[in-house]
């Protein structure tokens, strides 16, 4: 099971090299994520509100393959590889076409609000192993 | 009494047209908003906990006269412009050398951390007046 | 003739004030710009090859009403507000729903490429034009 | 032979969880390279005219180990891990005082202007291994 999410290159995503700044596909692929987690039915807020639970990033890989350019509409497409009990790992890859340009597997870890780690509340892990199980 | 912070200029504050995008002259004035009130002795920190105070720009009127590149080494001079109870109003402009480049007046306004408008502690303004008549 | 752009307020527009960024809102409306002129069938990247011809942001007034937050799905509604031979007044406004967050007047110049003032063609003005006797 | 480079972190560089948002310590690491190349007397402007080689991240790996906030000032510690004809390694570490934050393995390329692999000019080579032997 896959997420797409297409995202534009706009100027403020360039730099003088007249590609995509390198820290951007970063923004890219997190606003793949966050789409990813709104389309599970996960409601970010209400996590930290009722269980005090919030995401982070703790690993990122990332290869970068060829450069995107301004006006490129480009496709994040997110994959989810592993749950655990406190992490999930993910593939993301950006895309122009079938043309991959950065690819990356990203940690994603459950902490609570006072930032230690925390187990994933039983319901979400289930609803994130469907994913898994579906692929 | 102006305020000066010296910004370099990096791969992520340029675009494809070679020049520093436009919207991170706004950060660079805010580095040096962040700088010359932390020169004042003001702890933004401490007047968020104890008066509940947090400043936030209300208008900008920014005109961009030449563009900044790539590796220049930039100077943000900041003026204190005028203080009233609830409103402050600073020029700000960022200069290669004596060149310069982008010029814009900021109204800050303080708030309650509600968001409704707050006066500024007695204190604070007195602070910032002093920094008006030693001009 | 308004165009109207929808923009998702993601992790990274927000700062640890748990809104928008006040720099962020220039990244929104340079996205609505771009889309806009490419929906008027103009090309920026043949207006430059062609034409050598380049647009800049000249002067910015903006107004900061409300903050938008984490998760909003904004619209920005641009509206060109005058031509001359060589510079576009755009109003331009970040609202969610029909509440108005952010207000804009932008001014745009264009540029040959060495960064001289030029006109602009006469076909692309008379499109322009055409925008403004629509409204 | 390390190169250290201070950095503020600025409200620009947080987001709504009250920490620098995970994209910008790849910004603070690009310009921790940057001061790194010109303190080797290296022109990257120069290097491109005459020699039509620019420098490419490739890769990075990342670890986020504890999160940066608000005016922390933190320091990228930059350390060129290993050489070769057209490609360069570097462990780039982002601290608060003796404190790991952020930990990167970045791998660059030369490239000609094209895209296309380049190898290092011979000098410059030189020069990054007698950056290696001095460590």
């Amino acid at each position: 099971m896959n997420h797409s999410l297409p995202v534009r290159v706009y100027y403020e995503d360039t730099d003088l090299a007249g590609i995509v700044y390198y820290a951007n596909y970063l923004k890219f692929i997190e606003r793949a994520r966050t789409e990813w987690v709104r389309g599970l039915g996960i409601d970010q807020t209400r996590l930290k509100a009722e269980d005090g639970i919030v995401f982070a990033v703790r690993r990122v890989e990332a290869d970068y393959l060829k450069p995107g350019r301004f006006d490129d509409l480009l496709t994040v497409v997110t994959t989810l590889d592993g749950v655990t009990g406190a992490r999930l790992v993910l593939k993301q890859d950006v895309q122009r076409g079938d043309e991959p340009l950065f690819r990356a597997v990203v940690t994603i870890v459950a902490l609570s609000e006072g930032g230690a780690p925390a187990r994933l509340p039983a319901e979400l892990r289930r609803q994130l192993e469907s994913q898994l199980s579906e692929k």
